[in-house]
C-alpha cells in the first residue's frame, strides 16, 4: 500500500512554501525544483554520511529534470556547524558558478540544513533553498520555519538568519537509516509540539509511541505533519522569534544551557530538550500552574519514547552558569515557557533562580 | 542659521524607518534610540579614523540618555571588510553582553555600515541596526534600504544579509572631514540617481556642483535627501533587488568589474562607478537609446564632480574577465542598466560582448 504524501503549507509574512511528507521523495526532487523556478542550476549541500546514502538518488533526479547540479560534502556532526564551515561552502558555490538563480538543496539533518541554510541565506544576499531533511528532527521541526545558522565556540546558534525555504521536501523512509537513539531523540520535538501547543497531537502520540518508534509510514508521517502544522500556525504570526514562537522553545531554555554543560557530546540535542521538559514540567508544577497528573503524562511519554528523563553527573550550578548566554534572555533574565497543561504552554518571566536550581536537583542534579 | 532636518521615510514591505539629515545628528543620536526602543543597551561600531573624530560624543549622547553602551572598532579600510572582521565583532558582541534588544550603532561609511549592518543582521539572528553614516556615499546611498555584507577573496560584497535599519541618522557636517578625493567620489552615487531616475535632481546637481563640492550644508542636504527619497521609492517597491532596484545598479556592472580589475586600491567606488556610467552611457548611446546630447551632459556633470571620465592602463578583456562574477549576473549573462535619457534608466539584456568592449575602448582601454 502506498501511503499518500501529505502537504503543509507554511505562509510567513510576504510568502508561502509547501512542506510535503512523502515515500521516496528523494526521487522526486528534480521535478519539484522544475515547479518552483526557471532556474536550471543547483546545488547539494549534505554531509558525508547522508551523502554516501542518498545523493546519487537526488542527483539522478536533478539530472532527469535537466538541472545541472554539484555536490558539496561537509563532514557529519554538529562540531563542524561553523562559520568555517560556511566559509567552504562559500568558496564551493563559487566554482560552481553558482549565481543567484542557483538553489541550494540541504539534504540531511539539523545541522545540514541549518549550515546550508545559513550558506543560502547570505551568499549573493540569499540563495533559494529547498530543505529535504533525513532525520526526525529535521523532517519534525528544524527544517520548517526558516531558522538557520552556525555556533560560535561561546555558544550554539549565536549567528544566523531567517531564511523561508522555497520548499520542504521529507522523504519519510529515511529515517529508518539513523541509529535508534537519533530517532528516539527527534521525537523529543515532536513530544514538545504536542505538550506545548497540541493535545490532539500528544494524544496520538500516547496512543501509538512504539508504532512511531517503528517508523510506521502512516503514523509516523500524520505525527510529524501535525507537528509542523503547529509550527506553520506559529510562523505565520510570528516568523521573527518574538512572540507566539517563543513556545515552540518550550524545554529549550534549560536543554540548550544542559548541552553547552555537556560540551555538545553528552546529550543529542532532543535528549537535552527532554531533559528540558522535564525541569520545565517540575517548574510548572512548583509555580501552580501545571495539575501533577499532567506532569506524569509527559514523563510517562518520554520514557516510552525512551529519552531520558533524569540528570545524573551534572551539577545545578554548571546548567545555570550556561543559562545567560541563551538568545532567548532579555535583559538578563531568561524568559521560561511553561505548561498550564497538556498543550497549554506560556511564557513565565518572574521565575527566580533558586527554582530553577531547585527543580534541576529533582531531577536528580548535583548541587 | 541652522538649517532644518530634512526627513525621508523608508517603507520595505512589513516595516518602516526613517532618515534624518541634519546638523551635529551625531548629538542627537540617544535621544532618538530612546523613542526608538525599550532596549537600554547599544554597541558603536566604527572605524578607528571615524571613531577618533566622532565617537565620543556619539558615546556621550548615549550616555545623556542613559544607554549603557560599549565601543568596537575596526580597521579602516575596504580590505577589512571580511568575515574575519564580522567575526572579531561577534566576539566583541558576546564580551560586551549584547543580547537581543542591543541596538547595533554603525558609525561610519559605506564599509562600516555594511560589516556592522551583516554582523547586525546575523547576530542573535537580527539585532535591530542605526547607520550612523558619515560620508557622503553613505549618506547619499548605502546606508539607506538594508544591503549589508563582506567580500570573499573572488569577489566583492559576494556574502551578505538584507537587513532594513531602525533609523539612519546622517549628519550632514562630517563629510567635512573627508579628503577631497572620498567627497568627490560619494558625488558619484548622487549623479547616478539624476542620471538614472530623476532628471530633476539631475538638473540641481548641474545648477550647484561646486556648491555641492564645497558641502553647502542646506543644497547638500537637499540633494542627498532627493537621492535617498528616489532610492527609498524602489526599496518600497522591490526589497530584494529583483526588479526595479536594479535600476539603481546603473553603472555598477562596469563599476564593479573595473573595482576587481584595479584589485579595488586604484579606484574609489565611486570613481569606478563614475566610469561605469560613461561606459553604460557610450553604450546606450550606441544601441540607439540615449540621444548624444544626453551622454554629453553626464559627461559634463561628472567632469565638475571631479570624477574620472577615461580608462588608462587598463586592458577590455582585464575588466572582462571580473564581470562574470557581480551578483546581478543571471544565467551567465550580465543585464546592463542603460538610460533612454536623462532620469530614464531600464534594463537591457542583449548587449553583445563586443559591444562592451567597445564602449570600455572609446573610454581608452586597452585591447
Amino acid at each position: 500500500v502506498k501511503t499518500k504524501r501529505r502537504t503543509v503549507v507554511v505562509k510567513p509574512p510576504g510568502g508561502l512554501y509547501r512542506v510535503h511528507f512523502e515515500r521516496d521523495g528523494i526521487d522526486r526532487v528534480g521535478r519539484e525544483l522544475r515547479q518552483l523556478t526557471t532556474g536550471r542550476r543547483a546545488v547539494v549541500v549534505s554531509d558525508a554520511n547522508v551523502a554516501a546514502l542518498y545523493a546519487g538518488r537526488v542527483l539522478r533526479s536533478l539530472s532527469r529534470a535537466r538541472i545541472q547540479s554539484a555536490l558539496i560534502t561537509i563532514p557529519p556532526g554538529e562540531r563542524f556547524k561553523t562559520l568555517a564551515t560556511v566559509s567552504r561552502i562559500y568558496d564551493h558555490l563559487l566554482e560552481s558558478g553558482a549565481d543567484r538563480d542557483t538553489v541550494v538543496i540541504a539534504l540531511g539533518g539539523g545541522v545540514v540544513g541549518d549550515v546550508a541554510g545559513f550558506s543560502a541565506a547570505t551568499f549573493l544576499r540569499g540563495l533559494p533553498v529547498i530543505q529535504m531533511p533525513t532525520t526526525v528532527l529535521a523532517q519534525a521541526d528544524s527544517s520548517v520555519g526558516g531558522k538557520t545558522g552556525v555556533d560560535l565556540p561561546s555558544g550554539k546558534n549565536l549567528v544566523g538568519a531567517f531564511h523561508q525555504p522555497a520548499l520542504v521536501l521529507a522523504d519519510i523512509k529515511t529515517p529508518a537509516t539513523l541509529p535508534e537513539r537519533h530517532v528516539r531523540a527527534g521525537f523529543a520535538e515532536v513530544v514538545k509540539v504536542g505538550m506545548a501547543l497540541d493535545a490532539s497531537l500528544f494524544r496520538l502520540l500516547e496512543r501509538h509511541a512504539e508504532e512511531l518508534l517503528e517508523l510506521d509510514a502512516d503514523l509516523y508521517s500524520r505525527a510529524i505533519a501535525a507537528a509542523v502544522r503547529v509550527k506553520a500556525d506559529v510562523v505565520a504570526r510570528d516568523e521573527r522569534d518574538r512572540g507566539p514562537r517563543m513556545l515552540l522553545n518550550y524545554g529549550h531554555t534549560i536543554g540548550h544551557a544542559l548541552e553547552a554543560a555537556g560540551r555538545y557530546r553528552r546529550w543529542l540535542h532532543g535528549e537535552a530538550v527532554a531533559l528540558g521538559m522535564a525541569a520545565a514540567a517540575r517548574l510548572a508544577v512548583a509555580v501552580g500552574w501545571l495539575p501533577r497528573q499532567d506532569l506524569d503524562r509527559q514523563e510517562a511519554l518520554l520514557e516510552r519514547f525512551g529519552l531520558p528523563l533524569r540528570l545524573r553527573r551534572v551539577s545545578a550550578e554548571a546548567v545555570m552558569a550556561h543559562m545567560g548566554l541563551d538568545k532567548k534572555a532579555r535583559g538578563g533574565r531568561p524568559a521560561f515557557v511553561l505548561t498550564r497543561g497538556v498543550g497549554v504552554a506560556s511564557v513565565h518571566r518572574t521565575l527566580s533562580r533558586n527554582q530553577v536550581v531547585n527543580a534541576l536537583r529533582q531531577l536528580g542534579a548535583e548541587p
